[in-house]
């Protein structure tokens, strides 16, 4: 339950944690390139099971793209090519032969999907569209590569990709896109910032990018989620017609948004603590671990009361490891799946089963309970419900304990320097003041919050102008 | 229900039907790759799920390694670079600067799994290990590429890796692999003749390999799954070492199997017909069309019974849709759904509503048959057991209807002109007598079957001499 390593040494926590409870193996032998694990496959799996019913749920059809992209197509929207094409990994051969035009591993799938909808939208009745995939997508990223946070394969990219009829349906399916993305991180108990980019940080092609970040430990955030309306860039681009219902023929409206690995980071990153991973129950391969506590002459006893516990919860549907393993120690048990963050352990020893209990065990607080063995299920649901509430108020407070207000340059700097946070700065809203703020704060603006409700009054930070809005700035992943 | 184009121009009737069912779309601009279209993206999602549940019940796990493939992993093992560098797509450069080793984009992962393997396996204790990950692989084919048949991106590749301590347990690994895929081509109602690859064409680094294969209605065959036993080619040359019970340090013996996108066309191949698909409804995206038949004076009764009739399906737990489309008359719907095969039609019209009644429609037979309203779960759950039964045996009639038993070179070459199937050919064993049969009857051996319980006694083919055993032959995909 301590959380010092969690939050003074982050990034070796973070990437010790990952090999150790059997996430991700960062060993590969390319730079950038990992391998996800049994244990973290079935994370990911469970989280982008949420995802999947988010999405399905409002009408969006999953489908597959080509990994590659012809190099003509993505340059077809200039913005967008100039912002990617140092970034991209580039197929040049098939066996020995040199290929007429260079592939490009896809960085993100605008252009790859483009030229397919152009084929598929014909009228109005058409529209809209509404599609995602899960791909890998590659960036070679010239940054400090990081587990998870910053890869060249990101291997679990979720972008959709929709195409409207007007520039009022393309707004509102980003406000449903951020809608979306809010239950997602919800369930996933991850507290946000959403913000709107500024506009020399919006994604390449777009008319707006709303942006999600979450604070890391060492506060630091991190960007978990983006939603871009595409305006007709993109359409013009690749020549996505449409007709009318009155007989013309019109450009189409597209957005994107995006979700990549970094979700199924951002809860192992926001619960975790000194003893390993702390997992919301929802996203938890093994949801209870049931543990005997063996003692000379009650072994047989504790294992069969041990069985009959972990059977009852399996049978109402819980997820249940019985670890009977007899090469360890219960301690050593104990180690081993608070490491993985089991959100629930039931030990059985020999006085519980004496008294007809057993011992309930939570993985967030450490906390013990007795429970009767009767009421077991009971209990264990009830826990279940009360500590995912609880993770996900905690961390929700935790977070805006790390957004402030400032007034001065003087004060940001210095909260930004101990690592605080997010500050919230008054701004004149001048593109000039916002390089000027990053630079003197050595720091990024994340952007004007679209997430706060209050008005606001004040006085730019860097040029002492009145000013009607905050932006967030913050030491950014 | 005819089956006259499937069977005469099989390739242009797969062709339009994955185009116009909505399953694959073949226009992407570069060759080989194609779109994986929302309709066709849930059969293979379906598909999927029936592999993940086979292989998780049988203790594999699933992992995600990395997309690319240093050169020099590649070529470790020598028979396999050999194969597959001439196939290869070679990823030069990252952004504009040349990489210092090319990567390969996977072929499969055998080399990519083995470097990490040796990192995670230390004695006896760490074995078996079972994994499998669904990825996209890579194949620069030189042959004519077609739809799902012979791609370059193979979007839906399973491949399993196994890792054990004996021979005997990779060999015990295989059988169980080839028990799992009969499992799931059983699940799939695809029939399939099962044989044991000749040497020459087993898979590069494999001491020897088993494959699936299945006949088109064009009388060539198309493979759908491999298993392999890799002995200790790639433990040797990866140096992967266990240290055994008595603690010596041994080399591992490792198996690996794979079923790729064909496994989602065999079932639209199988099954179809001149109508267009005909799905199995474990893999129907929707089991069930409802269709009101309005009529003049009727349209709001015929339209509430069939919403009650659709919903008590829904409840059921039938997917289920309620095609209440304004602009379409009943016969484009029942064209509409019948292309995409829908396993079965609720009709109701206004003479059934006033008998209480509802009209089934079989999409396999066409047949037609009254059903009370109350009774309609029970009818639908009967009748979509039966006629998933009866697919499953027409479709394994007609296999076995396509293999046939030779005596001599003329009969077989007969045959296999005629497009007639699969031949079994008695054949000495002789590897020079198998290259001189596939040349003379210009068709491929696809292996000695491993279904076949019968003893045999006959004389080769070729050269006449005595032979205990029978080769397939067929022309192949």
């Amino acid at each position: 339950m301590k959380r010092e390593v969690w939050s003074s040494r982050f990034g070796e926590w973070f990437r010790d944690v990952l090999l150790n409870a059997g996430i991700l193996d960062y060993r590969y032998p390319i730079k950038g390139f990992g391998v996800w694990m049994p244990y973290g496959f079935e994370i990911r799996r469970n989280i982008l099971q949420v995802m999947r019913n988010l999405l399905d749920a409002t009408g969006h059809k999953e489908v597959l793209f080509p990994t590659l992209i012809p190099e003509d197509l993505l340059a077809k929207e200039a913005e967008h090519v100039k912002s990617f094409e140092e970034e991209c990994y580039w197929v040049t051969h098939g066996g020995s032969k040199r290929l007429r035009v260079r592939y490009a591993l896809r960085p993100t799938s605008e252009t790859a999907i483009m030229p397919m909808v152009k084929l598929w939208v014909r009228s109005h009745a058409d529209l809209p569209i509404k599609l995602y995939q899960i791909v890998s997508v590659f960036r070679y990223e010239t940054k400090a590569t990081r587990p998870i946070l910053r890869m060249r394969e990101v291997a679990s990219f979720k972008e959709a990709h929709t195409i409207h009829a007007t520039f009022e349906e393309a707004d509102a399916q980003v406000r449903e896109a951020v809608k979306i993305y809010r239950r997602f991180f919800d369930e996933l108990c991850v507290p946000y910032l959403i913000s709107k980019r500024p506009d020399w940080d919006k994604f390449a092609g777009a008319e707006y990018t709303i942006a999600f970040d979450m604070i890391c430990p060492d506060g630091r955030t991190l960007q978990i989620g983006t939603a871009h309306n595409l305006g007709q860039n993109f359409s013009k681009a690749f020549g996505v017609l449409y007709e009318t219902e009155d007989g013309r023929r019109e450009y189409a409206w597209t957005t994107s948004y995006g979700i990549s690995g970094r979700a199924v980071a951002a809860p192992l990153i926001v619960h975790g603590d000194d003893h390993g991973l702390v997992l919301p129950p929802k996203l938890a391969p093994i949801q209870v671990v049931v543990i005997p506590i063996p003692y000379k002459g009650f072994e047989e006893r504790v294992e069969e009361a041990a069985k009959s516990v972990a059977s009852k919860l399996r049978e109402a549907g819980i997820r249940t490891e019985l670890d009977l393993r007899e090469d360890l120690t219960p301690g050593s048990k104990f180690y081993y799946w608070e490491l993985r963050g089991v959100p629930l352990r039931v030990e059985v020893g020999p006085r519980d089963v004496e008294r007809g209990e057993v011992t309930l065990v939570r993985r967030d607080t450490l906390e013990r309970q007795a429970c009767p063995v009767e009421s077991v299920v009971d209990s264990v649901k009830g826990l279940i419900e009360k500590l995912t509430e609880e993770m996900r108020e905690r961390a929700w407070r935790w977070m805006r304990e790390h957004v402030r207000r400032v007034e001065s340059l003087e004060e940001a700097k210095r909260l930004l320097e101990q690592r605080f946070g997010v500050v919230e700065a008054p701004w004149c809203g001048e593109e000039e003041c916002g390089h000027r703020m990053e630079e003197l704060l050595d720091a990024r603006i994340l952007g004007t919050p679209i997430d706060m409700e209050e008005e606001f009054q004040g006085r730019c930070i860097v040029c002492g102008k009145a000013a009607n809005q905050v932006v967030r700035v913050a030491i950014t992943y």
